[in-house]
């Protein structure tokens, strides 16, 4: 068996491109005790990883040039010598971009394909999954009748986002980038409201249209101009969680725009910015919840999943020019 | 007796002038049964008065053209028809810019001489040190051995805000816009450090110096540049009470600057706008902290007098050029 690894091979200044990465080969790992030998499955790409290729400071540490980039990983366990795991389990951890990896279980958590499909452990009952819940729901707290506004709508946080304000009472409106995604996101999760920032003369405008009530949360994952126009319609004592900014992660320039305090004084309003392993002591709270609601059929997960380790670049970098609708998953052959 | 009162003349567009404002002479009110007659004795001029001569909406109702501007007052009762009142007694009230005024006292505050001097009443005991109270309190909790920055460190509000902050045990930085209050801030209220960002070469620069842990808490009474300059320091899981954005409230065009939704993300950090009448029914417990406070003699409540009803529109002025120590009066002769 051929096993290969992505590792960084420069930090990118800008939009990342495919030479951001190298495949390296490398042998098989040779299994220690109480070590499990690891065939990835499903392999995550996540916006929030292109923060982890600048050098400065951010909240969670550089990825090292040369090393190899890792993230959420559902792996198949096909060689143990660690108890309690056995060929043919599935696992979740935070590993590399490799076809095999020989770990200590210990940081893997076991899943249970009965319960939900393995892959639903990278997006709707994992990171992404649980960044929706607790922004929306600690921060957000939307209550029945308000309206909640969600940018990067169609991605695998928004989709959740828009789902459990549905669940919870609210009108949803999702800002997206394509006809297509404003379709979806109307048509397959219930969205009330779609508006496609791409092709809209006025963003504020549409938005008046689709929120005539105002916006009392603005669940906020892109940050830039779109946020900008949600600004002028906020409701007294709105709340505002700031999950991510995917339109500034390759900006270089400094970000410049409408300043938000006036905003934020005359309605009174809370923008707080957040990252789901804040609240890693309520995930179970949220996992059970979440599992529910998938149980229920309540929720959909969409997923976008490219085929092959050799695409993995390219499933990062389409996750910036908008490619994916759901969660963005590389499954390996 | 000769009776005045002073009317907005017209709206003003960007910095107010004396034109703003006209006087008018007008005959002394005839007591009705159940009313009291003030003669006026304080007149608070306070910056979110600027917000109320715009048309647009905001947190309050805009002043009418051609009508008395009103605000905070402390009268005493000349003469009175109404029971439980007497000659003599001082109350405050929001109450047209007048010389003397007739109102049914049921919407007036007695005040006690006793307890503290009657102009208090406008100030620490008052709107603005109960906005100082909540905004640092309730939105910037801070904690023992935490950095408090605040903007606006001389005037009402934010020479309060520094001096609670201190009691709460926190190492305390004034932003500020001469040298005159700087000093007044290190040697008379106890502030660690302050700075003069008029003096300042790179207002960052002084601040990290100023705050070499970082910033936990900001104060923003001001908005604008300086506020931007506060951003780059945010520790993690800072809070920022947006009070007042004085900067900005006689700028006509659009408010840009550095957008702070990165900042606000990285550090999990939480930015709040307020109105102190939004804690209306928590006025009780401040105004027996604060009163407190002032009786031991562990709050200094500066206060700039001017003498005359003439000098009302100036007093207003006076404030956007940060002509203020403490709370900026008009003593009625």
């Amino acid at each position: 068996m051929r096993n290969r690894q992505i590792i960084l091979a420069k930090r990118p200044r800008g939009m990342p491109h495919l030479d951001t990465f190298q495949f390296v080969d490398l042998p098989l790992p040779a299994l220690q005790d109480n070590e499990v030998l690891l065939r990835s499955v499903y392999i995550s790409v996540d916006p929030y990883m292109r923060g982890r290729m600048r050098e400065g400071p951010s909240y969670t540490a550089p990825f090292a040039v040369g090393e190899p980039i890792h993230g959420g990983v559902v792996g198949e366990v096909i060689e143990s010598k660690a108890a309690g795991f056995e060929k043919g389990d599935y696992v979740l951890g935070n590993l590399p971009w490799q076809l095999y990896t020989a770990v200590n279980p210990e940081s893997l958590q076991k899943l249970d394909p009965e319960i939900a499909p393995v892959s639903t452990a990278l997006g709707i009952l994992g990171m992404p999954g649980l960044t929706a819940y607790f922004g929306l729901i600690d921060i957000g707290q939307p209550k029945e009748g308000e309206t909640v506004v969600v940018s990067g709508a169609a991605g695998a946080v928004g989709s959740a986002v828009g789902q459990i304000a549905k669940l919870k009472g609210a009108r949803v409106v999702g800002i997206s980038g394509s006809t297509h995604k404003v379709e979806y996101l109307k048509k397959e999760l219930g969205f009330d409201e779609a508006i496609d920032y791409k092709t809209s003369h006025s963003l504020v405008h549409d938005l008046k249209k689709a929120c005539p009530k105002g916006v009392d949360v603005y669940f906020d994952n892109v940050g830039g101009s779109v946020s900008d126009a949600v600004m002028p319609l906020l409701n007294d004592f709105a709340r505002i969680p700031i999950c991510g900014q995917i339109a500034l992660y390759n900006q270089e320039d400094l970000d410049v725009g409408p300043r938000v305090q006036t905003f934020l004084l005359i309605h009174r309003a809370l923008m707080k910015g957040y990252i789901v392993s804040d609240y890693a002591p309520r995930f179970p709270e949220a996992r059970h919840q979440l599992g529910k609601w998938v149980q229920e059929g309540k929720i959909k997960f969409p997923e976008t999943v490219t085929e092959g380790f050799d695409k993995l670049p390219e499933a990062f970098l389409g996750l910036f020019r908008g490619k994916n609708i759901g969660k963005q998953l590389v499954k390996v052959g």
